[in-house]
């Protein structure tokens, strides 16, 4: 396969998703940063495994892969009557969705393509295809935007000579462009305070290592890179100030799902009177599950755990328990720093309310 | 090389260290779980690169092992004189003692043979070795004993049906036998108490993972895997109700200094109401240290976080803090388990109670 030439972002990262020529390409996150190689996406079952293999990855970066990748699903469908192409739209999008459960944008991005399927009155099913191309580029679009202003309201939490924690990557990779965590660390930089970032590794997968300490070095951001289980002595030694994460999904009454680990980082954060503040678009806010506890919780293979690579590193037939997520009550998140501003407790009453606004 | 049996202990595990017609042998524990080797230790040499390079680790076997060593070393020379085979004893003793300059065992392993040999009136060299095997042998099993102590005491915290983790190996390969921290649940399975551990990996070497999670599933024990960043979401659900970690010292207020990531357990536990326990011979309290912020903690190289096997998995570059221990505030520990009996809080009375009374 010819090498993919890879197009970069304002903050001169390489991009995670783009769209050329009528074609979805993915940049492959899993082997980042040994090598950075695009991947073109030639069918819908592609984008699937790409999105189950974490090629591509970050509720955000998924719901954006969802809506182009629903175009690479309905393509060969252009010749159907527009109510029989719609019908596939829709069908396509059921399972694309399922392709991770956690994640509420992958579905919401989907659902937005669909719902807005159905409100054009296109001369046919290749005009639909294209309206929703555009569809598709605004939402994209949108992510930037808002991702860029979750920073501007963000960074002003970020005080100079400040230590940030932070957990997983909610960063460029995970989303477009600034990131959601990274982003208020993005503006900070870009307005010259001078801060430390500590990256948690983020077992099982590294995304810490690879991609969170990867990015912001690229960015010419302090960054240190620790083991998960380093976070307590760093705080006790009080050289964390502050902690930005991301979520996968917000509940209606501010409890947060995210990265495994991050759950622990907020109560380390807590016991050492630490700020703990998670960073989201709006979007990823569900306001059908009123707590936490319904959100259902991914388990990954067990693989993930006992193998480093090709390399095991774990006995035979040990048992193993890879929770992908897990839940942090709302009472230990300091504020949600949305594209709106920063939320603040009580969530349930202040969420709502912003809500209202829309 | 043909393949060496290794012996069995009485939990049916592989022997760690083991003296045979006349011969020394460790087992290899940086292949472990992968590989299962003995390896005979011909010269005294030989028994200092096993040391380095951790073949055997853990405090207490490396005082063992410095005991048997010592015999290799010295074997040779039974046909000197008296006097100039314990100046060869001295001499040996001394040059192994430089293994790891760190590890207080192994120089009190050694110390322990050459005062020995000195105080004994044997009729000649060959003898006085045989004499010193004795002790060597002495010195073991009184580990061994200590080791079952600390379990006999410990198990009765470890209720039917509870869910016990632990963090790193403070287990029957560190140690002779029993373990430290896995004493108490091997005493409890002997007992035929169903309980379940959860082993944390333990980054960055992964003692957790290679170990712990290995011996546990060999003796039969109900034990599951997680990664470091795990714990708190398994708090979280119920599943664990006490934790049982080893230390690598203790200041004589109860702080408590142990591998990286033990203070971050200790936060989480407190935090859910979880006990938490250390489990240790009594010669691990350091009455010397008035409290934990005095005990230096050694900083490791950072390809341990870096590399994974011979895999790099981070930014090349990237800036690393690799902390190899931590300190737990007493305040966090529940209690002692020693082969004494179970210390509890106010430790700074209590632990000086105890010392007075040897």
């Amino acid at each position: 396969m010819p090498n993919i030439s890879i197009p970069k972002n304002r903050l001169n990262l390489p991009e995670t998703i783009w769209w050329e020529n009528g074609e979805l390409f993915l940049l492959d996150q899993t082997v980042l940063p040994l090598e950075i190689i695009g991947e073109r996406q030639e069918t819908i079952e592609q984008v699937s495994e790409s999105i189950k293999a974490l090629k591509v990855r970050g509720a955000p970066a998924i719901g954006v892969a969802g809506a182009y990748g629903l175009l690479v699903g309905i393509k060969e469908f252009r010749n159907l009557s527009v109510d029989n192409f719609i019908r596939k739209i829709e069908e396509q999008a059921a399972w694309l969705g399922e392709a991770r459960p956690t994640a509420v944008n992958l579905k919401w991005g989907l659902k937005r393509m669909v719902d807005f399927a159905k409100t054009q009155s296109a001369a046919n099913s290749g005009e639909l295809y294209d309206f929703l191309l555009e569809e598709a580029v605004r939402i994209h679009e949108e992510d930037r935007e808002l991702c860029r202003m979750i920073g501007v309201h963000g960074a002003e939490l970020i005080k100079p000579g400040q230590g940030v924690l932070t957990h997983c990557n909610a960063g460029s990779l995970a989303t477009s462009e600034f990131g959601t965590a990274t982003s208020p660390m993005y503006v900070a930089h870009q307005n010259d305070i001078p801060f430390r970032v500590y990256a948690d590794e983020t077992r099982p997968l590294l995304q810490g290592a690879r991609l969170t300490s990867w990015e912001l070095q690229q960015a010419r951001i302090d960054v240190t890179l620790i083991t998960d289980n380093m976070a307590a002595h760093l705080m006790s030694q009080g050289l964390i100030d502050l902690v930005i994460t991301g979520t996968d999904r917000i509940a209606a009454n501010g409890d947060v799902a995210n990265k495994i680990g991050t759950l622990g980082v907020a109560i380390l954060a807590k016991h050492f009177g630490i700020p703990f503040y998670v960073a989201l678009p709006y979007s990823t806010i569900d306001f059908d599950m009123p707590t936490g506890e319904g959100i259902p919780i991914e388990e990954r293979d067990s693989e993930e755990v006992t193998y480093f690579g090709a390399r095991r590193t774990a006995p035979k037939n040990i048992k193993v328990r890879s929770s992908a997520f897990d839940v942090t009550p709302n009472e230990m998140v300091a504020g949600l720093i949305t594209e709106r501003g920063i939320i603040r407790p009580p969530f349930k009453k202040n969420l709502s309310l912003e809500y209202a606004t829309i």
